[in-house]
């Protein structure tokens, strides 16, 4: 690590909030020596409670999540919230300096508010959100709220980074019950029925303890909670509600287990990425993918044979590793 | 390749079904030898067209199969069939031996249905998908047609597998519509508003000419057909249609660069793939990833150091053999 990089490290692990700003950014934009940066920063963490909180667009997440962050203010812990849009394919490098602000409704200089988006690989958009989680717990967060806008397999990748997962659904949606339908109900601990004061809220949250019914989630049953976020109503029973799965999570060992299969996914996951740039490597080495391409357009060759023509000489040179290793 | 391989690839290329049904059903499983299988048939295929249909439940796709295959059989032509359905994840094998069948409606000896369903990674899905194409194709099957169920990515990746890709919608089908917006609009060459005797068409063909309207898709303007598939309505239009593209897709050279688009896609598949295999010996190596977990856990390393222990030796080696490769 350089020494600018050590000094990032060491004014982040002080709580300087500018470090923690260019730390993220520095994350999200993948730049150069990101990786030593996560890695000298995850001795310091462990402490902070990851919520995740998904649902359709207009569902009121984020209200929620200003009062949610709010609530936790009052019992004097520090909060954290990253706002992942995977639609939203910024590229920019300027706009993003100052992507940590405070949040607004609060006013609360406690309150981080970070929002992340997507740059190349959706699966690199979870990694990311998993390494600035691993910046806020280092840099002494104690409430890391991940947001994430939208629904499908991508945000199920996303929401998994955190340790309690919220559902928002809103009364009489359509569009949240296909969101459910898409792989979400699975990965839920706890359901919101957000704006609970409108009409149908009571028939939403019936459908929703059909759906969850025989539902098998090991020994936590998953909870609906109905909130009024533009109120506020609601909020201390689902402040609680995180509480009592923690409490779950922690005697039941299910933390350790989920923050095991995070940690040895991540490892296969870079592995995936490295692997990537070096089979890149080899493909140039060949004269570049064009002109295998046109060898298996003209029927010389084909996808396969290019593939075991590649791979071979990396599997040839592990074994012999294997069997002598060379001096390092 | 054994002997027993070889004559599974003779006896395709003689034109004998039970051959075909047997390499598909390796192709499927994924047993030993389907790559060498694969290879060996690449050099055959080129001729066939491979004909893409999604849609959603219920929207009359099977029909519609039906009534197309019977439309180039009345052509004197040999069709071929694909269903993927990526919601079944069977993991059988005795059952899969016999799912090519002749189409039950058509009563037609040389039309072949072969479904085939998720099994492990989706990713892979679209991977047997194409193989099976090649199958049929080197085979001597004229028409190809890949017949997918329901939405999202996966779908995207199975049927752009397809020269030519047709999405079905239902008159007013509010699923359709989410449909379009989850990226299939995007991939559709030929929109199909089948039953279109039903009340409402008019109303979603216009839908569809808005939603459609500005998207720039280079030479070919999507087009938009009405069918009735029940009654066979519209089958004519649609037979043309799709010629029409083809004719497109010939002249404009788009058909090549698909293909070219293909077959870069399908090494880079194939390498991701044996890498990974690769890199779990690597992880066996170190005593596994739970030994590996272990150790993160405890804070004495942490995923990226890891991940670049794994890779290092992997790059190293690569370097040593640019440098002075050895002897093969």
């Amino acid at each position: 690590m350089s020494g600018g990089d050590t000094d990032l490290v060491g004014d982040l692990l002080d709580g300087r909030y500018r470090a923690l700003a260019r730390a993220i950014t520095r994350i999200e934009n993948r730049s150069p020596g990101y990786r030593d940066l996560v890695a000298a920063l995850h001795e310091h963490t462990g402490d902070a409670e990851v919520i995740g909180i998904t649902g359709s667009p207009g569902a009121g997440k984020s209200t929620l999540v200003d009062k949610l962050a709010k609530a936790y203010r009052d019992e004097g812990l520090t909060v954290g919230v990253i706002a992942v849009d995977p639609s939203s394919p910024y590229t920019g490098g300027a706009v993003l300096g100052d992507r940590i602000r405070m949040a607004s409704t609060t006013g609360d200089m406690d309150t981080f508010v970070r929002s992340m988006s997507a740059r190349g690989q959706l699966g690199g958009l979870s990694t990311a959100t998993g390494d600035a989680i691993t910046a806020f717990d280092a840099f002494g967060i104690d409430r890391i709220i991940v947001e994430t806008v939208g629904a499908g397999q991508n945000e199920v990748d996303i929401v998994r980074t955190a340790d309690t997962v919220a559902v928002l659904v809103q009364p009489e949606s359509g569009d949240d019950i296909q969101m459910l339908k898409a792989g979400i109900l699975e990965i839920g601990d706890v359901f919101v029925v957000n704006k609970a004061d409108m009409p149908g809220a009571d028939r939403t949250v019936k459908q929703l303890s059909e759906m969850l019914e025989g539902r098998d989630n090991g020994e936590w049953t998953p909870e609906i909670v109905e909130t009024v976020a533009t109120s506020g109503e609601g909020l201390d029973a689902l402040v609680e509600t995180f509480a009592d799965h923690r409490t779950y999570l922690e005697s039941s060992g299910t933390l350790e287990a989920k923050a095991r299969t995070r940690y040895a996914e991540e490892v296969r996951t870079l592995l995936r990425e490295d692997a990537g740039r070096l089979l890149e490597g080899e493909i140039e080495r060949r004269g570049g993918i064009e002109e295998l391409v046109d060898r298996i357009v003209a029927r010389e060759t084909d996808p396969y044979t290019v593939a075991d023509e590649i791979i071979e000489p990396l599997a040839e040179c592990l074994a012999r590793e294997e069997a002598e290793p060379s001096p390092r």
